[in-house]
């Protein structure tokens, strides 16, 4: 990955205002993978102190994205099409972080997975996985508009 | 529904600290089904002007979680299983709202669908769906926990 | 929808060799919407003598094709994305039936809904419900391979 | 995992009559994981030659409630709650393997993921992948129902 294609790909992250104002910053990007972390705030948190299924939802499909969109040739762009989320232990704890792979990178479809990770007091639970589909949008190779 | 069980089902909805943040507001709750409400700001946005989809998401599983809540018995409360949203059409307007309506109420598990609706210039558009999966915790009417 | 519409659209519905194993069966077609019924069998139980899942998400992600198939231009075709299906009553019963509709036509993706009910002894119950994601695939409008 | 209980979740795998018109056969059972597998016959697919997006998603939905019924205590059991499962590549072939495990087991709800494998050739392909969300219920360790 050149240093232009992470440059562009760190701009992407957080050219979103919804992704800037939940904090939600961008830790590491390689072909196919990326990796995003969330210090943990009062304003993410449901009423007891969990972070919102929400918030972990915004994290898995943004960070999916840009995992998706670390594949993308010149010209294409990537367009959210459905994601899953699954809930697996109550996020609490001082930052979370997402790890998203690409497990399928399609002509006009990308199919990603991303687990949300808690850390509280040195120790790490998987808090949520999820299935993300994406669809591949502009010119493709062969020049004609998908 | 009592007015009291209004009340609680009101303070429950904008209980959580994020759903605050985000500005989403509940419009009316009736036995398994409940309407909310997102004037749309610049901070629900993507690059691109539209409600990012970690938006449409937290509406959509926070919505059918008060549809799910209006349905419990005395001492019980309701956690978020897991969620699937399809992002139908791009989301561009001045605000949106959320039907969500219980199509499976169980003893333990309880199962929601949400519409996320977006409004421009007087016209409505579907924007997203939702099937959600919720865990319903607590007392149950035979006294045992589950 | 023409005739020769109609009657490519049933030879497609039991095209699949596993739809005609299963049995499912074609009920009507009609522009974005689509009906097929299952006469419940032995082969199709699960050891509690209920429809078993995999048969429930069969019918779901079938007839939401043929709903898809029935908006395509000529020259187009479905492939199955994926899907989602929540599992909401035990489905004991003489026969079900599924209806699917397209909830949003896209170029590229299409997304169906598709609802599983069971019919026992006169009566009927909505068992399973699912979001359903196809990618369309073929020619465009524009003459551009999509 | 004793003589005992391995055999009864063996005899478990193949109570579902579906199952066994699929032809679906246990391959191995651990605690929290399962594998399974499918010699693909002509039943299997669909028109294109492939394997029908609802056989494989009834072999993530089976496998992975055979990787949590792994888990159980005595007097409990599995019911499915939900899946979801995203269709990767053609699956063309001659067999198939599942291999699911769980990534939550919880009180009243269990998680696994499965993915779903093609063999072609010797080669083997990732066909599908899917979340599933299973129900435990029966006796609980404390004794109560849940």
């Amino acid at each position: 990955m050149s240093d232009i294609d992470r440059a562009a790909l760190e701009r992407f992250f957080t050219a979103a205002p919804f992704i800037r104002e939940l904090g939600l910053e961008l830790v590491s990007i390689t072909p196919g993978e990326c990796r995003s972390r969330l210090e943990i705030a009062a304003r993410h948190l449901q009423q007891d102190g969990f972070v919102h299924a929400g918030v972990q939802g915004a994290m898995a499909d943004h960070t999916a994205g840009a995992a998706a969109a670390s594949l993308l040739r010149p010209g294409q762009h990537i367009l959210g099409a459905e994601y899953k989320i699954n809930l697996l232990r109550a996020a609490r704890g001082e930052s979370m972080y997402c790890v998203a792979r690409v497990i399928k990178a399609g002509r006009t479809l990308t199919v990603a997975e991303a687990e949300n990770w808690c850390v509280a007091g040195g120790e790490e639970k998987l808090v949520s996985k999820a299935l993300v589909t994406l669809a591949v949008v502009g010119e493709t190779l062969t020049g004609g508009r998908s």
